[in-house]
C-alpha cells in the first residue's frame, strides 16, 4: 500500500511536493489543505481533494504523513506542533536561530501523540547540514565554508520591491569565484561578508522614477545590501518576465582539513547544488524524508527528528540488500 | 571515559587510523595488532602496546572497537567475522561485488556475539556511496556518475611493476574534464570507459631495458589499460621518489535529475573529494564510524551495518542539541 500524503499549504513549495510525489511510486497524494476557499484552488493532480485546513482533523485516518508547506516566520512554529498531534509531519523550517525551540515544540507534540516529526528538511537546512556534519566528522581539524547561489533570494527581492518607485525586482546572490578558489586551495581564508557573495539586482522602476535614488537606496540598505558589492540593473517589466521568472538556487559546502602524523596532508570535501527550481528541489528532499517519517513511525519511533537523526537507508524505496548491491 | 580502540593490521591504513585517533579526543588507542613479530613494529604513539594478532582474544575486556586495516582480497573476509565475535568492528571492505556475502558473514557473527560490525567504510565505498543514496532519493528521475582521481591506483601501479624490465612505477587515474563537463551540463551522456578516465604512468626502467616494449605492454594490458587512453613517462628512480611518493586520490559523484510538472527543471548534485592521502582520509572516516559502532553498541544494537544504516549524528562527538544549533 502506498504511503498516504497530505500537503498543507499550496504555494510554490506545495506545488513542488505535488510534482515530487508523482516521481515516487510508493507515495500517494490524498489531499491538499489550504487556508483559501478550497474551490478557488486548482491543483495539478486529477481526482485529489482540496480541503480547508480546518478539515485536517477529520482526515487523521486517511493520511499517514502531512507535509507542511507554510513559511517559517509565522506558519510552521504553530502548524508543525499542532499537526504532529495527528500525523507524522515533515517541514522545512529554516530560521536557523529558532531551530532549537521549534525542535522542542514538535518533540513534545509528537511524543505525546506517538508520531514522528521531521523538521528543517530541504537543502539548507537539510542536505547542506548533512554535508557539514559528515565532513566535520571525517576531518575534525578543519574549517567549514558555506556559499549560496547563484540564486534568487526571495527576501532580498522583496526588500527591493518595498522601495518607492519600484514596480518589481529580482535579486541574485552570487558566490565570489576568488573566495571559492581560496577556500578550495586549503588556505583557510578568513572571508568577510563582502568577500564571499555578490548581490545582483534586476529592477523594474515606475515611469519617471528617480533611478539614481533607487539604486542608492538599494546599495545602502542595512543588513540586506550595505555589506555587499551590489550591482543594480534597471530593466523593463517584459525583460524581467522573460529573463528572470525562474527560481534557481544552489550553493557550496566546502570543508578543508588536515590529517597525518604532523597534519601534513590537506583534504578538500566539496558538496554543491545547481538547482533550476529551489522549491521543487526542496520539495523532492522533503518527500524522501516523508518516506523516512512513515517508516520510522511503523517501527514505533516517535518525537522530533532532523536529518542528523535519520539513517540514510530510510530515504530510499530500495531495500537494504538492494542498496548494498547497487549503491555501496 | 574514552572509547577504547584496537588497530588490527599496521600498514598505510593502520598508520592512518593511528594518526586519526590523535585528532579525536573521545578515543584512545589501546593496542596495535600485527602478524609480524611485534618487537619489529614501531608505532607512532608512545606507551601503546604492539601485540601479535593471536593476542586479540585476551584483549576482549580492554578494547571496545577493533578497526580492521587489512586487505579486502584475503584478510577482511576472514578477519572481520572472526573479530566481530569479540569486539565491535569497523572495516573498509571494498570489493564491491562481494559486499553482500561479506555483509552476511559479519552479520551472523555480530548478531551471535551481540556486537556491531560496520563494513565498507571509507570514501568509495563510504562517503561516495552515501552521496549516491542521498542524491538518488532526492532526484529519483536522474542519472548517477562516479569519477575517480586524480589519484594513485595501487592495483594499476602493481600491474606495471610486474612487467619485465620495470623497476618501479606509479599510475594515476585522471577523470576526463570534457566528460565531467558533459555530465554537469545535465546532458546525461553515455560515456565509455575511455571517455571517462585517462591513465598516466610514471615508470622507472632497468638500465638498457626496451622502453618501447614496456610502453606497448602497458598500453595493451587487458582490463588495466587497453580500454583507456594511457600515457607513459619514463623517469629516474630519483624523480619517482621526489615527485610521486604521495598517495593522493579523490573523485566526483554527480547526479543530474529532473523535477517539475513536465520534468522541465534540471538539477545537479555534485560531491567531490581532493585528498592528499588516500589512506589517511579513509582512516579518518573509519574512526568516525568507530564512534558510531560504539554508541550503537551501548544502545543494544547488534549485527552488520553499512554507512546506509547509520544516522549521521552517531558520527559526531557533539550532542544532538549541539549539532542542531551549530550545523543544521
Amino acid at each position: 500500500m502506498a504511503i498516504r500524503i497530505g500537503i498543507y499549504g499550496y504555494g510554490n513549495l506545495g506545488r513542488g511536493v505535488e510534482c515530487a510525489l508523482r516521481q515516487n511510486a510508493d507515495m500517494e497524494l490524498v489531499a491538499v489543505f489550504t487556508r483559501r476557499a478550497p474551490e478557488t484552488v486548482k491543483i495539478l493532480t486529477p481526482g485529489v481533494q482540496v480541503l480547508h485546513v480546518d478539515a485536517a482533523l477529520e482526515m487523521q485516518d486517511r493520511i499517514d504523513v502531512m507535509i507542511l508547506c507554510g513559511g517559517s516566520a509565522t506558519d510552521l512554529p504553530v502548524q508543525t506542533p499542532a499537526l504532529a498531534k495527528l500525523f507524522h509531519v515533515v517541514d522545512s523550517f529554516d530560521t536557523h536561530a529558532k531551530i532549537p525551540e521549534h525542535f522542542e515544540a514538535v518533540d513534545a507534540a509528537a511524543k505525546a501523540s506517538g508520531k514522528v516529526g521531521i523538521i528543517s528538511v530541504g537543502w539548507d537546512p537539510g542536505m547542506f547540514s548533512l554535508n557539514r556534519l559528515y565532513a566535520g566528522a571525517a576531518l575534525p581539524d578543519g574549517n567549514d565554508y558555506t556559499f549560496w547561489g547563484k540564486g534568487v533570494s526571495q527576501g532580498h527581492s522583496d526588500a527591493i520591491r518595498r522601495i518607492e518607485g519600484v514596480l518589481d525586482a529580482k535579486q541574485y546572490t552570487i558566490p565570489v569565484d576568488a573566495a571559492l578558489e581560496a577556500v578550495r586551495s586549503g588556505a583557510n581564508p578568513a572571508l568577510s561578508t563582502r568577500e564571499k557573495h555578490l548581490r545582483e539586482c534586476f529592477v523594474v522602476a515606475e515611469e519617471g522614477a528617480d533611478k539614481a535614488r533607487i539604486e542608492n537606496e538599494i546599495k545602502t540598505m542595512p543588513n540586506y545590501f550595505a555589506d555587499y558589492d551590489t550591482t543594480v540593473h534597471f530593466i523593463s517589466k517584459e525583460e524581467l518576465m522573460r529573463d528572470h521568472s525562474g527560481i534557481p538556487h544552489g550553493g557550496f559546502v566546502i570543508r578543508t582539513g588536515k590529517t597525518g602524523a604532523n597534519l601534513e596532508h590537506n583534504h578538500v570535501i566539496e558538496y554543491s547544488l545547481k538547482l533550476d527550481s529551489n522549491p521543487e528541489f526542496t520539495a523532492s528532499v522533503i518527500v524522501a524524508y516523508a518516506r523516512a517519517a512513515y517508516r520510522l513511525g511503523t517501527e514505533g519511533a516517535s518525537g522530533c527528528k532532523t536529518v542528523f537523526d535519520i539513517a540514510p537507508a530510510y530515504l530510499s524505496p530500495k531495500s537494504g540488500a538492494e542498496l548494498r548491491k547497487a549503491l555501496l
